[in-house]
């Protein structure tokens, strides 16, 4: 089971005006299937043009290693060459801070990953989670 | 100048609309803004994961070299080493083949670009050129 | 819906013995899931050392394009840059020849692909249709 | 001399056999011949699908180097630089920690390398000696 384009949708459009009610500046959410693809996207206007890369990262190392954004920091912060390791063998695409959420089906399975940035990775995270919530899914940040 | 999010969003649901009408595959839209970075991306269910980076490849083209996937296909098949070293130039990220379709504004200024893909490469061009003209753009294909 | 371990062990062991039947040359075979990653690989005593890489090719182009192995040898005969295109998208990774052959559930999903390396590419097919046969999955070559 | 697939084999069965006893998270596990090359890998239902790449960077490492995760580890810690410049030379692929164990002949020549990941280092390694000693071969780990 993976994340529906329906789905993504909601988490993208709810993080957004979750964003715009705590004041946060402009978003950006990547929504990756439970292969770490790409599903949908979104860069709210204003946001810095590389923001796509920063979104992907957060998401991609979440669902490749199965390791939400405040795990895979924990981990940096811990062991900073062995994050750095991980991201050679992931050709750099790894961004391990908060703001990397797995989603969860209701047999815990990872079903996909949201990655968002724009604000600090706290408040990236509280808009990343009301939107998973308006969607229905388990989040884990 | 360049492309809204809400004129993104209209792009990639009217592209899909009109690939649902013309019984397509499942397709795969991309729009970039005028520096070629992602602004919005979405991949209908059922398409192929790896289709994120050929709508990429389409659209990126486009703006990077201010041509669109006609004119580059026109190219490739005339200098296959030429299109194949601009490759090298940008990262491999080029797809030179028809469904990367240039936006511009009144006065042909390129905003941005739009990649789609998942049915033959002409059915591509048909669902995008749809998606631009419900935008109220310019397209070149 | 994916591709299992244990079907991934059948698939293997049945391509060896089919490969074995014919005559073949040593094969290495690779099981990869729905989302393109590795589930299992095993090489034969005797095979050339960098025949992960070639079986890994087949296999990864099937599953990220949704196109067998024949069908974008077709492509790559039609349209050289094209696949050479493709593959810059995908890291140089896509080795577009029969042998990577998509694995489909009774709905005709993709839950994965199979890669076959090691005598020609005909045989390498022949091979891993008995396998993926003997795993009771549908087969598109 | 190098490990053979029947060798690699009962090194997988018997690591995924003593994780199971020990409840371990879904294990992955890769055994790569003398010169690095993969040999047979195999990742558990519900193991992440980054996996492989993990496995593989923690075996690879150690092949290519002649040296264990344990003493990887220590240099990384000792003069992280230092294996950030070898990783520089290996393609960013090594990745320097428990898991990654060499496998000797009675001779103590380096026969090749197993790569485990899918719990903590500390276990992924108790698992993987437990396959080795299995297969009849000599660890370092």
């Amino acid at each position: 089971m993976t994340v529906s384009l329906e789905q993504a949708r909601i988490i993208i459009a709810q993080t957004f005006k979750k964003g715009s009610e705590l004041g946060l500046k402009p978003l950006s959410v990547v929504v990756l299937d439970a292969g770490g693809h790409v599903q949908a996207f979104e860069r709210e206007d204003g946001a810095a043009p590389g923001r796509f890369a920063i979104a992907h990262g957060k998401a991609y190392g979440a669902v490749m290693l199965g390791m939400a954004g405040r795990a895979q920091m924990a981990r940096a912060e811990a062991q900073a060459y062995f994050m750095s390791a991980v991201n050679g063998a992931f050709g750099g695409a790894v961004v391990p801070v908060p703001g990397g959420i797995l989603l969860r089906d209701d047999q815990d399975a990872v079903i996909g990953a949201v990655g968002i940035t724009g604000d600090t990775s706290d408040n990236d995270v509280l808009a990343g989670l009301a939107g998973i919530a308006a969607a229905g899914l388990k989040a884990e940040a």
